[in-house]
């Protein structure tokens, strides 16, 4: 099995934080190794305490294994630039969003905000297992809807790929290059006290 | 200091993950005890380090200690049913998301997505910092980007307060109740294979 590159040899904390959030990251070079059912759940679990408003957990996860029969219904949603890493995936993966409250059936404003966070939790368990999780936006919007047929108070709010960490020198050049963990802009870039400055 | 109640005797996992997820849960019973710039910094540190669409970072955190000269701004924006219980946190945040592309101006799709991982992480972070972290949407949208001079590619995503614990029984007594880490459906209802069941 290919080791990831250490994220610490990479980036530093301005201020003292738990190491996981330094060392999850996004690489996109993968074995085409198997991810199991059971290393699945377990991302799935992490996903499952994510904080959401009244308790909602608005988000649904719909995933398709290498291999299986639906897997092309979920790799065909992918912009050819993601297909072209993401085939060497374990487990594609769809998010969707529950845009109403369970109760009312009124517009929840933080569905996918609270998606975020359920996502969040996942990818950070990945990291703790070793395994690549790869967040995506570049994909079919219109069509991973209709082709994953989500009910209609569901819209997609993101997609992702599970996989074992592979050799970077697989990728085609302009990614590889890529294959660092990045930087961030400083905090004080980020967050500010009071109202935005006035322009 | 008040200490927090254990999650971990109300809370169980059923796939293993990292404790930290366990441990994050959203009290709102807070001593109205200051939280310190120092402190802020290492949430804003971890929240600094999620995931985004090409490294958008679409956050924006605007924040207010209590008793300093804009609270008032940020406090008037909350419901009232928070104001009953923000009243005693150390920190207000209104978290604000970037809509566009920094490099293109087009839409991101993921804009408010990227702010709930963000905040996940913060959230975290604070859980492991034993300090109060509770996400609210029972605010005043449309006034709060008016308010907060949110330039105009910037929209609310959410708000929170930081604290530290406190009196659960100096609760008003409806939220009294309510005050234990809340429980989540399992995963098989929120996760499955290939595309979502024909209805």
């Amino acid at each position: 099995m290919t080791k990831l590159p250490d994220p610490l040899a990479h980036r530093r904390a301005d201020h003292a934080i738990e190491t996981l959030f330094l060392r999850r990251w996004s690489p996109r070079a993968m074995s085409g190794e198997a991810v199991t059912p059971a290393e699945l759940s377990r991302l799935f679990e992490a996903a499952r305490w994510a904080p959401s408003t009244y308790n909602e957990q608005e988000w649904r996860f719909r995933y398709a294994h290498r291999g299986s029969a639906t897997w092309g219904t979920f790799f065909d949603l992918l912009l050819d630039a993601n297909k072209a890493w993401c085939k060497d995936a374990g487990v594609l993966v769809a998010i969707f969003a529950r845009t109403t409250f369970t109760k009312t059936g009124k517009p929840n404003p933080v569905h996918l905000f609270d998606c975020g966070a359920a996502f969040e939790n996942l990818a950070l368990q990945g990291a703790a297992m070793d395994l690549v999780v790869h967040g995506m936006a570049g994909f079919d919007w219109a069509r991973a809807g209709k082709d994953l047929r989500a009910p209609a108070e569901f819209v997609p709010a993101a997609m992702f790929v599970v996989g074992r960490p592979g050799d970077p020198t697989k990728l085609p050049p302009e990614l590889r290059e890529r294959e660092v963990p990045s930087g961030r802009r400083p905090v004080a870039e980020s967050a500010g006290e009071g109202p935005f400055p006035a322009s």
